[in-house]
């Protein structure tokens, strides 16, 4: 086999990160947020390398390019924006530079005080063939200073002392050949998102509970009426099961009963009635204009509205009727429901991702997104994904993404960790989590170490949700209002996103269907139920100084600095998040233990807020409003559950002292 | 855009191992040694997931197929065996299987009572299809198997009993539907080289002075007389420094003088002089025939000659003549030598690897390897490869191993660690490393572990020497006769493979050019040497014996099962290789001190030998012959380096009791 010429290129690149799977997959950022690429660079023989991080905006039809620097063992660094949602791909160039290579070995050379006039003469060779690349107006500047250390009649020590200028030596070398450049041959994609992607504050409610006395069916313009409540509250994301009409067929009664009484209102989730399908809504709440209209009163209080999109069908769905090619038969025609045995749902037709017609099935499933896209929804909460192909998800996110890269979706997949995280590689923004069954401190320390400190912080991001409609979790059947604060703050803190199902959450609502089991006793999801917002057990004070403390503080808008601390009580959990430039750091305690008053010492990491060991600083707990001043990592703590069992420190590095005094003023 | 009809493919496969940056690379096995496969395997759902792995020996035109099994977390396994040497590819395939899955179903429905009359029905279309494609011989027990408890007339409990038959089960899994099956889209290589590439003696020696007084000069006849001697001491393969004409334009003269004197013999590294170049022979070793019978008779004693191939030329080698275009030239129209400014080697003109005229140079340099394959060489250490180009090596060795792949490459690239691996990745078999700089306990540990414990061991493969031309390392010119012994038992229990430069090694030279320098005193590289090998320090006793403890024990044959034991002296390094069967177990134990005696508790990791905490076990010192019995972890040693400065034992784990005992007998 003949070889092929362009294996002259000597440059090795290779283990670029971040990467997930080797560049299977695109890696996520949200805007302000930066891409620092790393990469192994390296050449036979002691030649001198350049490297370049090559990198546009999928709307552009140019790259741009940014010099990568050397830093340690081969290893190779640079660092793009992300400035605009969308996507960017960047890929690494790099190539054996003989001009700076030259200029390393002509300085060593008349440095041991060798003749250097042959050298001179292969530099002004590298120079005259880089003044072919150079743009017309660097080319006069760049010849003039050649011709000035070409003159052999000038000392060698001028010439060589002219030759090493550092400025025209930059110019040169950006003009250099690069004729033999490796490129790596896979392009990295980076999904840029919104801001929200990362960072917000969810609720859930139901539409047809709200202003009920659990007879009254609310409604979509119920709903605009707790706006202003939620805005209060500090909520970003207002959350709605679906809303679609609510299939008759097999309906499911109150607390799950097979056989629904006259007037039971069905579960949300068993989409499609004789009144439509996935791109109607629920007569009872209101029509589609009334869905434009709470996105327009939401975005007034910089509230979006995010809607559950669950891929599944009522017996009575039109697509039943008019696409019957979109589901399994049974063997005597009727349509398969979904089934786990020997449970049987026979309220709830799956699609069948394997059908041959799926073609028309996936177009037709895309428009159900586009449609409600059409109608000014931008986050989209996705109802059991880990069911439908992973196949159709990269397809249909990564179609609606190009077309709306504003769009979020969160992944509503309680599953194995491979699956979820498979479906955060096929394209969801966000995913639900093991957050509610994690809750001693080595659970959450190892479960949000995973998170934030391992390659899976390229591609997937936790959406920290205390309770579901689906999920109450013990913890909160038997911790009582300090149970619910606890696990409020952890989510709030620990999760740039979180979310809370309400009002049963700020309520306190802890019954479960039965004992062991993590239903909640007479479910929203099967009735109407009338919640008092003012009963006085409430924790809506705590959330909404929570979420104000969230807004103002931008240490908490991300996971990335997430970091650990010791505490000598294991019921004493520490935390920290800060700013890459450390201009906000906050430091999270909280009391585990809901029964309990548990005091004890810290052992602050002071590393990661930049502290001395010996130094001064201020703690001030956002939440009592109180200010300590703490020197070193040991500091002791006190939480008692009953009043409050966090605290939230804002750390300020600088206390002042005598020396800060100003004499003069 | 419209969806892929291949994307129905619903099961996802991530992250196979073994891999090397994703499959760009080639992993390394030899003859016997197994591929052990996993991959991530997972699909949306419930359904059933079979998965299997498909290899072939490149020489192959079909794939072989063997079913992987869950083991893990959604991980899957299956191995392969290498029985041929060459390439193997392999690659995976996963589906839903429908059929497992309406068993499982089937089964679970049935032991709840229910009514699976249509199940049964579903079952037999699911049979009838997989019938299609049994073959011949297979397709009328399955039909009489699937008529019997197809009758609607049986009892329900009858036909469920008979269509969950596992022997039929199995045949129908293995026809059952796969059309929709994930095939991994890529194929992953595995080099299959001979066990000589894992494991083996090496040694060294410089043709030019055996039998010689230092004035005579040695031949390639006269180390046919060393043959003996080298079987006898137990060596697999006997390397050769570049046996080509030597160039005479600025020979270098003894110690690396730049000013050759006459009668200096120059160093066999410049190659080529008027006598020919990397296919010719130095007039004074011999002739190309007498390569051939030094070979032949070398087998005849189970030995293997290894050539040096080292890719560059003195100033009076016939390239440059015939091919000027092959090298880089001065301004002035002369060659450019070699040169690490200010360092000149006027002796050696580097190949130019971007000469335009690349191709031609390349072809050149693979004639070379493959004359000498011709002439029955099969091992080639080659000298400095980390100075010529990456995608050559990636080229040449590629063509070579295609044709030959019983051939072995050993990179002698002293350089930086990822610069060293790259060199392997692109092909080489074996490699020099830091061994000659790793001395203490902690040092080694982390060496080995480094090179047998991460995913490095996949392409890389160590060759330890203490020493060689170019490196007598500290420990040997301060640590007397035992720093020898002591460095030996190291390399030669360590690695697999292993080598020496003797006879300077066996007679414990210890003398540097200059005080702090790793060069030899006097060095055998510029000049001809006498060797007195009856010298009374000689250590060759030692060499006979550790060589003949290494082929009897097999797990010393390969590093795959390294362990490093704890010792409460930090002088004494324990370390254990044991065969994956356990037959057979070698525990190492070597005094790292030269100078004194050194006793301590070991702290054995008997897991590592399948023995319980409180077990009794023999372990026999195959070095002084001393039989110890053990009990648990902690032993007693202790080392004297006068005397022994290790100990080889040869771990049993059964230790006749008074039960084994038996009374009839």
């Amino acid at each position: 086999m003949k070889p092929n010429p362009l294996q002259r290129s000597r440059v090795v690149i290779e283990t670029i990160t971040p990467a997930v799977d080797g560049g299977r997959y695109a890696i996520k950022r949200t805007i302000g947020e930066i891409v620092s690429v790393e990469a192994d660079i390296f050449a036979d023989g002691h030649d001198m390398i350049a490297a370049s991080l090559l990198y546009r905006h999928n709307a552009d039809t140019s790259w741009r390019e940014t010099p990568m620097k050397f830093f340690d063992n081969d290893r190779w660094q640079a660092s793009f924006s992300i400035d605009r949602v969308g996507s960017y791909s960047f890929t690494i160039k790099a190539w054996i530079d003989h001009f700076l290579t030259w200029r390393r070995d002509l300085e060593k050379k008349a440095k041991a005080g060798q003749d250097v006039s042959l050298d001179l003469r292969s530099g002004h060779e590298l120079v005259t063939s880089a003044l072919e690349q150079a743009p017309d107006e660097e080319r006069g500047g760049i010849k003039a200073w050649l011709d000035k250390w070409s003159d052999p009649a000038k000392p060698q020590a001028e010439r060589v002392a002219l030759a090493l200028d550092s400025f025209f030596g930059e110019r040169v070398h950006l003009h250099s050949d690069r004729s033999l450049a490796t490129r790596y041959p896979h392009e990295f994609v980076v999904i840029a998102d919104p801001v929200r992607a990362r960072y917000g504050a969810w609720y859930e409610l139901f539409p047809r509970s709200c202003n009920s006395d659990g007879k009254r069916h609310g409604s979509l313009k119920d709903v605009e009426t707790q706006l202003p409540r939620l805005a209060d509250m500090g909520f970003d994301v207002l959350y709605l099961p679906p809303i679609h009409p609510i299939g008759e067929a097999f309906r499911k009664g109150r607390n799950n009963n097979p056989e629904a009484q006259p007037g039971d209102v069905g579960s949300p989730w068993a989409i499609g009635g004789k009144e439509g399908g996935h791109k109607a809504v629920h007569p009872e709440l209101g029509s589609v204009d009334d869905v434009r209209r709470l996105v327009e009163k939401a975005k007034a209080v910089n509230i979006e509205i995010a809607l559950d999109i669950a891929f599944q069908c009522s017996p009575d769905h039109p697509y039943v009727r008019e696409h019957a090619e979109w589901f399994k038969k049974r063997p005597d025609g009727t349509i398969q429901y979904a089934e786990n045995p020997p449970k049987k749902y026979q309220d709830i037709y799956p699609f069948d991702f394997e059908s041959p017609e799926a073609d028309g099935l996936w177009q037709e499933l895309r428009s159900v997104f586009e449609f409600w896209i059409h109608h000014g929804i931008n986050i989209f909460r996705v109802d059991n994904p880990h069911t439908k192909g992973f196949p159709f998800w990269e397809w249909v996110i990564g179609e609606l993404k190009r077309a709306h890269p504003e769009t979020i979706f969160l992944s509503e997949a309680f599953t194995r960790p491979k699956v979820m995280y498979g479906l955060a590689k096929a394209g969801f923004t966000q995913s639900y989590n093991y957050f509610p069954w994690r809750n001693t401190g080595p659970e959450l320390r190892q479960f949000m170490t995973e998170l934030t400190r391992t390659n899976v912080r390229e591609f997937y991001r936790p959406n920290l949700w205390p309770n579901t409609p689906d999920i109450l979790p013990q913890f909160l059947q038997y911790g009582g209002r300090a149970g619910f604060m606890i696990r409020f703050v952890l989510a709030a803190t620990l999760g740039a996103s979180y979310g809370i199902y309400g009002p049963a959450f700020e309520l306190c609502e802890d019954r479960p269907r039965a004992p062991g089991e993590e239903e909640y006793l007479d479910s929203e999801k099967y009735e109407l139920k009338s919640w008092n917002l003012n009963a006085p057990q409430s924790i809506e004070p705590l959330i909404k100084q929570v979420n104000a403390i969230r807004r103002a503080n931008l240490a908490l808008h991300s996971n990335d600095l997430l970091a650990f601390h010791s505490t000598e009580n294991e019921q004493l959990l520490a935390y920290s998040k800060r700013t890459a430039d450390r201009s906000n750091q906050i430091l999270i305690v909280v009391n585990l233990d809901p029964h309990h008053r548990q005091a004890g010492v810290t052992e602050l990491n002071l590393e990661e807020f930049g502290i001395g060991p010996k130094d001064t600083f201020q703690a001030h707990d956002l939440l009592s409003n109180a200010h300590y001043l703490w020197r070193g990592p040991r500091n002791s703590i006190e939480l008692d559950p009953k009043q409050l069992p966090a605290a939230i420190y804002h750390i300020r590095r600088h206390v002042r002292t005598e020396n800060d005094f100003d004499y003069f003023m």
